[in-house]
């Protein structure tokens, strides 16, 4: 079953080595039939270099197995979380991606600095709080979820505008329309973090950007009034 | 038309990825015939991997396109205003290339630190002022071109002894007297903030080069005098 | 003899260039037969390019050499001292990478500061002391092995936990149950570095992980409730 | 003439992209022949992927040229000053590699913090004195050769020990006893600057290592009583 969905995130799965986003197996890619409400995700734990189409594996929006011969990623339930909260996405990514963990470990959020950022991301990227020891010791990966939820939610984020967070302590989520466009988005979070770590060294003025630039890139590229690129036909 | 021209902006175009100067779709080059008054630039997000020298869009010095069956770069504007302020160049490159977009998000000039610089840069490579809000609403894009215009005649700089510039809270754009060497100067400037960053954060003494050893190395590699490299037959 | 495990430490070997590393011939894996009380270690200054398996030296858990025909790594007394002191560990690792050896020149602890570092350390990588003038002058390579056993017992860490160490002034060691799972270990131990370096530079505060955090991750991967993977049949 | 040695040459030269120490032609090695008292070296500005052996220059201890159809490096007299004031040297290395310009830049010495350091450089790498306006403006070159050798006389250093040096505001030169040997001294320094650069981050304390320390590393790889490696027959 889903065997066009299943081979869209085993090629958006392949590209995070190919993107430098992952080292062994530390990432994993998610894309949600909306339609059926069921979510093909990679299996847990298995190298890039020997994963198939055929092992992806088959979960529905109450987080069970519905086709696969193996475990699904152990952030399965993570993926889940948000399926469920943010109604919009269709694909998920989790990598270990070495500069945006640096800023989910220091818990500094990636702010908007330039219009690189601007272009994908309406704002800053945010890092949650840290899960709570009894979040952390009982449905850890549901509760990793959760807190991803409740960043948006407190601080009035919408999760097609910001397509990404750190949490805190782990590392980024990044999403989109698409398993795809969601790995795009990942990488495009590691390089504006590079980025944002450098200019941060190189000074200690308060370097965001104005709302209106952010308006300018954002909708440059987003949106009924987009002039970036080609017209589709 | 312009099927040479188009050939070789292309194949700077190409020399993008390869230098590392480019994540996804993020750079364009544009090469100008003068006797014409006509230049061709990149097609609007089109990946490097499907690009051909055909997509090459011709636009004139008013910034109409005059060939072409997709989109020019959003960025066309910018490259039509400095065609028309800087009248040798005949190459420009704008390249999201991290370590100089880290220096145009902190606003920190590149300061001419060693002969690295000095061989290709007669002197600071300058950031512009960020635009205003009207700036930014408004002929964004030509707006961008002429910050770069004001910042060049308000300090003084000769475009063809600085071929750089950052524009704040953006990136740099770099140019030539054609579309290759403007390229090899994007990537000249991406080296030379790599290292001056880390100078940067080695030491807190103010270590820009003395006038003299500018004018050694400018003019060891330009210029009447030059005598770097193989004399041309 | 051991031909079996020569292939392996080969091999193992043979991936720290791949890994990125070792510069030159900077890094050396060895593997233990344990009901043999042997181990097999790589030739001492010999370029990956040119390394085969028959190469390969076996040495006793006395340091003599037991058979092979190049002289093994200048470091093998330590790789004898850990086996003899550490006794679940099956291979062994000893690399230059940059980041590992730049918190081993700083002297500073690799703190456990998210969950890529708990998925693999179950607590701090530590710095050793550093070896005192008489410990270098007089069995040098058996001392670094004694300085690591050392800081294991005085800081009260498990081996098995804790799968490497950085001497100080020096570099890293890692290890694990096979010469394979060293070399991951190894990579790992670099990322980590990496991720820890930047978010020190982003950040003062004290970003530690709390234990319970430790405890899930380094728990979801390893021991008898491990989730994350594959089960072996 | 010295076919043998122009092929040695110009193998060392091309490890030069090989092993990320150039961008461009930012680089050159040359060679000598001590009992004709010539040597061969890199023509300039010439690229690495069109360069040939027949290209390599034979130049004379005064600097003028004996044999080549193409002009020297522009750093030919940089190298013959060298030759003349190192007599035990047989090759050397000049490049704009990142991480020692950095340094060179910033004026730091690359101080030996580790047995990475200590096993190729006898104590600190150290960064002459800039030039005058009238060391640059007259024989510039020569006097790049002469600040070199004025610095390890001052310093009481061995050229044979710390066999390079950072010239400040340029860059490091870096040589032994061929120039395949000085090629790889040069990669050397780069990862030694790397390495240092990171631990200056990480801490304010002197990390330099101790005399004993240097003896130790310096000497297991250097000299009648080395141990690291396999004896030459």
């Amino acid at each position: 079953m889903l065997e066009e969905l299943k081979q869209q995130v085993y090629a958006a799965n392949m590209r995070l080595p190919k993107l430098g986003l992952v080292t062994f197996t530390w990432g994993n890619v998610s894309g949600i039939d909306r339609a059926r409400g069921l979510f093909v995700i990679k299996p847990s734990g298995v190298g890039y270099d020997v994963l198939t189409p055929e092992d992806m594996v088959v979960v529905d929006l109450k987080g069970d197995v519905v086709e696969g011969r193996l475990n699904p990623s152990s952030d399965t339930l993570t993926h889940m979380v948000l399926y469920n909260s943010f109604p919009h996405i269709g694909g998920i990514v989790h990598a270990h991606s070495p500069w945006a963990v640096s800023f989910a470990q220091a818990g500094v959020d990636i702010e908007a600095m330039g219009t690189t950022h601007a272009d994908t991301f309406y704002g800053d990227v945010p890092v949650t709080d840290a899960l709570t020891q009894e979040e952390i010791e009982s449905a850890y990966e549901e509760n990793t979820g959760k807190v991803i939820v409740k960043t948006f939610a407190e601080r009035g984020l919408e999760p097609d505008a910001v397509p990404a967070v750190l949490v805190k302590q782990h590392g980024p989520f990044a999403w989109g329309p698409t398993a795809g466009k969601a790995v795009e988005t990942a990488k495009i979070l590691e390089v504006v973090a590079e980025m944002n770590y450098h200019a941060l060294q190189l000074t200690r003025a308060d370097i965001r950007v104005p709302q209106y630039l952010l308006d300018k890139h954002y909708y440059r590229k987003h949106g009924a009034n987009a002039y970036y690129g080609q017209k589709s036909k």
